[in-house]
């Protein structure tokens, strides 16, 4: 049983029918339903995750490592406190949040947040509905990959220069919301199909100008955008050039002369379960 | 058990006390060292990963998702075939690898990968001894990042120009191998505290000018660079100018007329348990 469990988390999201399992143990399949019930008991008792089973010839069971509604509300509330911390004030009114985009501690469990997000969010299923995952480089790839490893879905990310090792691509220029300057994206034509159904996550949003320029870029591939992830939005401006996006925090306000920086949790996660 | 198993694969590289153990299922401490006896006994024989306990007060128990040698071995050999795969030839002669690096399935098997190949390098257990886990921009990240998780260390990323939102950064300019132009990569002042040993992980060395630079600007925050490990060495040049790495593979060459693509296994893991 430890074995079956410690397969299904080293490759969440990932099917296994009970056939292969019975050929990979050595145990009959109707032990190996017992043993996933078991465990599908176990990891959703303690928040660890979820455990599917799909029945019929072409099912099987497949793992899901989303936290639960508590751990979720912890985690972004001790997101909030971290990047709420003066000390993370850098010159000019910006938020150091590097080692937490990069950390694989907190990148994991924010994929596992996303993935959660993305699959509760109206119309039902979104997350499993999707093909991709889908990103701009660079502070947004690790928790891009992470929320696309949970939902064992492969990522894509978006160049901001156009690279000779990755064949022909698709160029898009849009001026960015918070410089006024323009800045420039790029996808390799065979790292989407056409008609994929991509799910977008990214760091940091303040206008939507990225997000925006991606859906544009998105577009050119055919692609149809099934909801928008942010990490940190900003609340000003209001008016973002996204409409639907749903924001793990909002960054309510810095005063860098008192040293004061104001992070609190995003409305998508405070409506989760109500 | 199932959901210790779980709780220890969630969070690889990070030491449980048995007393946290306790307090978290409600068990005693014997019947969790018997639980954590029997899960490392299946871990272990399927060859999913290692567990490691620590006696003693300070003392406790992780988990290490290292993969057996078998599967390393067949991991490498069937990324050789997918990066010889003729398909994947890009104009100018160049193999097309961003799906390969960016797959979540992928990285977290090859940052598996890197984690057994830094724990078992001479001197033993640098990966071990590492306080972090080290790349540059942008292809290398999902690899570093799940190298970084496996040995449950914290990631730092080198970009390739200064960030306003990083505060005050460590600027290096290098002349590139393969182009012979001007590069930059810049490490904010804060990522890093005075005399740190780092584990650098990168997707791709030519003549390792990316490397060298790299060492010598983790050389200004008076770093020690224990191991450095490259998904993908070219052969030529023969001479590299960093001395020692760990290839997972090596481009032995491109004949683009022909269209032929030979990549083999890396020294590194042909001699592993040899």
């Amino acid at each position: 049983m430890a074995a079956l469990t410690a397969l299904l988390h080293q490759n969440p999201g990932r099917q296994f029918t009970l056939g292969e399992l019975a050929d990979r143990f050595g145990a009959s399949r109707s032990s190996l339903s017992e043993d996933v019930a078991v465990i599908r008991a176990a990891v959703e008792e303690h928040g660890l995750g979820q455990i599917v089973t799909q029945p019929g010839a072409a099912g099987g069971v497949r793992f899901i490592p989303t936290l639960g509604l508590e751990a979720v509300r912890e985690t972004i509330a001790s997101l909030c406190r971290e990047l709420s911390d003066p000390r993370r004030l850098v010159a000019g009114g910006y938020i150091y949040m590097t080692d937490l985009v990069f950390s694989p501690t907190w990148s994991s469990r924010l994929g596992q947040v996303f993935a959660l997000l993305f699959s509760s969010a109206a119309p039902k299923a979104k997350g499993t509905e999707a093909d991709y995952v889908v990103t701009v480089e660079t502070k947004g790839i690790p928790l891009a990959l992470m929320t696309a490893r949970c939902l064992g879905l492969p990522l894509v990310v978006a160049r901001r220069d156009l690279r000779v090792t990755e064949g022909s691509s698709v160029t898009m220029n849009y001026v960015s919301g918070s410089t006024g300057r323009i800045q420039t994206m790029s996808l390799p034509r065979r790292s989407l199909p056409s008609g994929a159904r991509v799910l977008v996550v990214d760091d940091f949003m303040r206008a939507g100008s990225t997000a925006r320029g991606l859906r544009d870029l998105l577009g050119e591939f055919g692609a149809r955008v099934l909801a928008v992830g942010i990490l940190t939005a900003s609340a000003v401006p209001v008016e973002k050039l996204v409409d639907d996006y749903l924001a793990l925090t909002v960054l309510q306000g810095i005063d860098e002369r008192r040293r004061l920086v104001s992070v609190i949790p995003g409305p998508a996660v405070v409506g989760l379960g109500a």
